[in-house]
């Protein structure tokens, strides 16, 4: 029998009342004959109250990191809430279902609180409920590590346990959320974005580093590295009013009809640091990026030019904007060592992207996209590139008008 | 090294100020070398929000008695989250703690979800903290199966976590609430009510089924059947500001001044049941009790009297009010067969009860109870006694004056 992983987000399952939404949605794929479970989030804005009541217990507080596994313990109940409920709210359709925690399943993950990675899900459970013809509903977001203590997986974490599950019953894994698939853009700036019928595991990856919000990226790094299925739908509809197609993330040979250009993603959560006056000889750029690497921020964009000096260099770089300060502090206490003379930063600034697999085998992209730009008068501070993408760092306040114009340029409203 | 259990209920830890205060009050018991394990409720209010969920999501739904292990899923993230908040502050302030919940401790029980009964609780994880110098924070109300699922105690059921951790690791109880130990009566009625240094097992357990709210039944029934010594405290104390005694509940023998009453208790939550024109013949109560301890309606008091007609009877009962309903609607299906002539419930009554050990060996308690209630002209419904108590129902009109007419008899405003 075929089986299939349903994920429902926190605005999905908000209240009651659309947790039995849910319920339908879920009765209508069971009545097709499928083995299901059912992947929850909390309901939305329980996570973030959980959160703030961690960081009033101290979790903020320096020197604490190892309260990381409480931090755990507290925020998995707002998973554990919507799973009882659902199970509950099945039962009442006279379904047969029942929840799971991370640890019943088990999920099991490493140690990592707050951010911890799946390393197993031994799917004996799950196969036993399935032949036993019942629907597991499973918390979300969360696991347990082989010592028997609660983790989390970080931001967005339900996506990758739901597509996770998929690949260890080896079944199709449906993101239900707030919107209706993948974009071509981000329709509240470019009202001609296009719904995307199918969208290869590459670029959807791509989209979700570069800032589309759909599905998180480690999520699409899953489903890509053990080749699960995924499709992104609408949870907001009524099982058999016009449910939708939504857009199935596959393989790049299973989308016949190839785009050179895929879509426009952009950021605003970066911020540009600039360094000025290096000493030019080698080994200075690994100080720099060892010194991050290993406070674990992470440097997106990287950029060296030759000041008018000749024997010293710039260099700017971006992190996330929460990483922002953190960075700076970190390098201007290797001020001395590393040899530097100045250090700036800059949070006005967005990353816009253009993506598609078929730049691979068309040249121009990049030239269509700076001249895109340039007719809009619109400054190109740094500039990277992949094998499918190519990301600019802008000024922030032209990130709308840079997203339509590239929108314009590869014909992606004429989809 | 001594140990200890510190218990909290839902208004000690209702939000985060209250949890520092609880935090303080455990350093304080760990600064004196004991091994400490604390159990904590939900905050206050959070059960009752969870609970009012699983009711919108069909659990109050007919029918669906098996989504009770679900309710226990949803319900017990309550203590989950106290638990996590509890271990970080303390933590934060420096200790050495971390949390445990139900099926992490272990805390096995059976499978009867919502008012699962404590099977064992295997030591060994707790044993291991303490000699680690750590302290454990364990959720309340909660265990899990030997299946793996999340079950609740019911009602109280956090007391009674409590005494069966004390009793597991060998160590004392002090449960913290909201008064600072056990009353001679309910201060709101009777302002001369006197706190209690010391009650015995026996007193406080008929005085916590009589309608004392201070210590959960089941709890005290632990205490005495592992002769875990208990201490009932205020924790809305400062440490080191006078931080009251508290009243000790313990071995009869150890108690050195006895009394004859050591307290007066009153339920609201009795409804009184009569059949009338019941036949005179054998086998009658065990056809009406039976089928009400078939569905699991606790009965309390019951008198049977014969109607002025020679050869058929009259006989009045109390149930619990939320079950009088039910109680009648079993009654009245079984009408024809058990042969009854009509029923009538009353639910404006009250159970007002003396208690103490003293009455086995002193004559007249009984007597003096009926002769002050009669002096107030409050007529007797129905009685019960036990070796230590004396009960009566009374109209719930009168339910004060009784107190306060028996408290002054017994002497209890001058301990």
């Amino acid at each position: 029998m075929s089986r299939l992983v349903m994920k429902f987000g926190g605005t999905s399952v908000a209240d009651l009342e659309r947790i039995r939404r849910v319920g339908r949605l879920v009765a209508a794929e069971v009545a097709t004959g499928k083995s299901v479970a059912v992947v929850v989030s909390a309901m939305s804005g329980k996570t973030n109250e959980l959160v703030a009541w961690t960081d009033g217990a101290g979790r903020a507080a320096a020197g604490l990191p190892e309260s990381d596994d409480e931090y755990d313990a507290v925020v998995a109940s707002g998973e554990q809430v919507t799973a009882g409920l659902l199970a509950m709210t099945l039962r009442n359709m006279g379904l047969n279902a029942r929840s799971f925690l991370g640890w019943q399943v088990p999920i099991l993950t490493d140690d990592a609180h707050g951010r911890a990675r799946i390393e197993d899900i031994p799917p004996a459970n799950l196969e036993a409920c399935f032949e036993a013809g019942q629907i597991a509903v499973i918390a979300g977001f969360q696991g347990v590590t082989a010592g028997g203590r609660i983790t989390t997986l970080g931001r967005g974490g339900s996506d990758t346990s739901a597509v996770a599950i998929a690949a260890a019953v080896k079944g199709a894994c449906d993101i239900y959320t707030d919107v209706d698939g993948v974009y071509t853009t981000d329709p509240r700036i470019e009202k001609k974005a296009r719904r995307l019928a199918r969208i290869s595991y590459e670029e959807m990856l791509e989209m979700a580093s570069l800032g589309a919000k759909v599905l998180q990226t480690r999520s699409v790094e899953m489903a890509m590295a053990h080749r699960v299925p995924v499709r992104v739908l609408s949870s907001f509809v009524e099982p058999g009013e016009a449910p939708g197609q939504g857009t199935i993330v596959c393989d790049e040979e299973e989308i016949m009809e190839k785009r050179i250009v895929s879509g426009v993603a952009y950021s605003r959560d970066e911020a540009k640091i600039t360094l000025l006056g290096l000493p030019d000889h080698p080994g200075v750029s690994s100080q720099i990026f060892g010194r991050l690497a290993d406070a674990n921020v992470n440097v997106d964009m990287i950029v060296q030019s030759r000041a008018r000096s000749a024997d010293t260099a710039n260099m700017e770089f971006t992190v996330g904007k929460r990483d922002a300060q953190r960075a700076v502090e970190i390098v201007q206490a290797a001020q001395s060592e590393i040899g530097f003379e100045a250090v700036a930063v800059d949070e006005d600034v967005s990353k816009v992207s253009v993506i598609g697999v078929g730049m691979r085998s068309h040249a121009g992209v990049a030239q269509s996209m700076f001249q895109a730009l340039a007719e809009k008068n619109i400054n190109i501070q740094v500039i990277s590139t992949s094998e499918i993408k190519i990301s600019v760092l802008i000024d922030a306040a032209y990130t709308e008008l840079a997203v339509r114009a590239l929108h314009a340029v590869y014909g992606l409203d004429q989809l």
